[in-house]
């Protein structure tokens, strides 16, 4: 039987003892939990900031997301943020809000995940808060990281005839979504009915529940000496994202269908949906890809890479942001990104 | 009539945009918000890193809680954490989730009392998050801070003889509060019946509904040159501070009773309610003053600041934690700080 201890039966303190087993790796982590606040010793880089919320029942639901599941990703979509800048996660402090419904038990299952995301990434936690909530789950991570100063990657800096480059496959986290809502739906309706969860879609169903952040592109741009003119993380769907850097860039992006990188059970998927592959890709959203413009000079260098596909260019602001078809035609990308209202 | 506007009228990215002013002070603020992360230039300084949760009927109750006050708390309860390490407080990120029972008018007073705040204590707000969410609203912010290594102020460094400190005046915020509890329990019983806040209790209910961080006692610590050996703010209540100091500290402690401040209001509100103003010092909790130690020689330095009271002595660890009362006698100190499970 699976042991329940109530968080009431630790006090606060006794919890934040529990579950805050430390795991400090890094030399400049001065001072983790325990004080008033943590100390970071930054030396002469410059200091990333990012933080995300993750709500229950808005940003997660907890009928078919595993808690350990949950805690990586927690730590995995801030980890995002900082290499979209071209940084490396350092630390983070973690902010959990819980109803009595979860047991302590259930925290050190979130806890696990941060911690197993934190060996993967070379984080340290350093600080948090754990509180209780009237309703539902609440995380709240923010992630701190470093960088040169002159290898910081910003928005808003792509250039005209730069190439857009995007890593792996889109759409596979949006699609393993439907796959788990719709399993959600026919268990609801029908408890007996064994789930339809194959060995095909378990990839889709991992991008969705546990993510991972691009480190080794990060190391291969570093290590190929290649500097992105512009970044960014692929949370809200490939369009979002193009609109986000063309916008702030102010430049115009020629993006052509038939090299947006899909992932043949994510397209076969698709189609069982009735759904269109490249339209999961443009708006599906929360696949944690990284997105960014470089030079033309570097093309021989990023086409090595079988984690990049090349995917456009970059055009002048008045030409606005295209997609051209696999048939030739061109239409007007338009965002349709997650809506959290 | 007070202007209605559906969050879901703006979308996250219009909210963000009307919420988010822009409030750069700083010139290390590199990059606020609008990129994927924020970018601190932190020098050769140390930086320190905090944050807390704030829960809807958990850490505050809206129906005597006005917007704008809890926006600047929100901020100044961090703020109190960087103080507490002898730290200036420079960058916050606010997380903001929220239930759709608010508007977006609601959603500036919170930000208009986060910007006030952040005007008082110098701070730019470089990032954060704003979500919906199912129930009731949650905020989390994290606060960085900087300070050089050798003037940080840890809770583990106080020695045996050091002389006990504490700024301000204690229990006042825990009777505001019950004075607030007090008057919606009236309401509630009859709505026509006026609510007893008078002049003389005004004073209380600011110390819990509009605290503020002790920015100049930390300036004067500074111009007098003197560094505490150890320091935390009292959020949980004198008593639960002392323990974290003596156990972190390895060493034990004196408190004379006498020697408490306690303002004549929060006094003479205690015997109304039939408590032992005392007992509202050590327990009460929120009252974001500052506890620390120092070396006997800074006596003098210390005793010319009105805004500190030197409550006792620190002890040998086999002394234990006592507290000597009016009357001579000498009891063991017990920490009752506030629960949130």
């Amino acid at each position: 039987m699976t042991k329940r201890t109530e968080i009431s039966e630790l006090g606060e303190f006794g919890l934040i003892q529990r579950l805050s087993q430390g795991n400090t790796q890094h030399s400049d982590t001065i001072k983790s939990i325990g004080d008033d606040c943590a100390v970071i010793d930054t030396k002469l880089l410059k200091t990333l900031v990012t933080t995300d919320f993750l709500v229950e029942d808005i940003h997660f639901d907890l009928s078919y997301t595993p808690l350990k599941h949950l805690g990586y990703k927690a730590v995995v979509v801030n980890v995002s943020d900082i290499y979209a800048m071209n940084g490396t996660p350092k630390h983070i402090t973690v902010s959990i809000a819980v109803s009595n419904r979860f047991s302590v038990e259930a925290l050190e299952e979130i806890y696990a995940g941060i911690y197993l995301a934190c060996e993967n990434y070379g984080i340290d936690v350093i600080g948090g808060d754990t509180t209780s909530s009237p309703k539902g789950l609440i995380i709240s991570i923010t992630a701190i990281g470093e960088a040169a100063e002159d290898k910081i990657v910003y928005r808003n800096q792509a250039k005209e005839g730069d190439l857009i480059c995007v890593t792996g496959n889109l759409g596979a986290a949006y699609l393993g979504l439907q796959i788990l809502i719709r399993e959600k739906q026919v268990y609801l309706e029908d408890p007996y009915m064994k789930p339809e969860i194959t060995e095909e879609n378990s990839y889709l169903i991992e991008r969705i529940l546990k993510p991972e952040a691009k480190k080794k592109i990060i190391e291969y741009l570093k290590t190929e000496n290649i500097l992105p003119h512009a970044m960014i993380d692929i949370s809200d769907g490939l369009s979002s994202e193009l609109m986000h850097i063309c916008s702030q860039s102010k430049v115009g992006c020629l993006i052509e269908e038939k090299e947006i990188p899909i992932d043949q059970t994510a397209y076969d998927q698709a189609m069982k949906f009735n759904l269109d592959p490249t339209v999961c890709a443009l708006s599906g959203g929360e696949d944690y890809e990284l997105l960014f413009t470089i030079d033309p000079k570097e093309r021989e260098k990023i086409i090595q890479n079988e984690g990049i596909s090349i995917i456009g260019v970059i055009t002048k602001p008045e030409d606005g942001l295209k997609l051209e078809s696999r048939g030739g035609n061109t239409f007007d990308l338009k965002a349709q990104g997650w809506v959290s209202f």
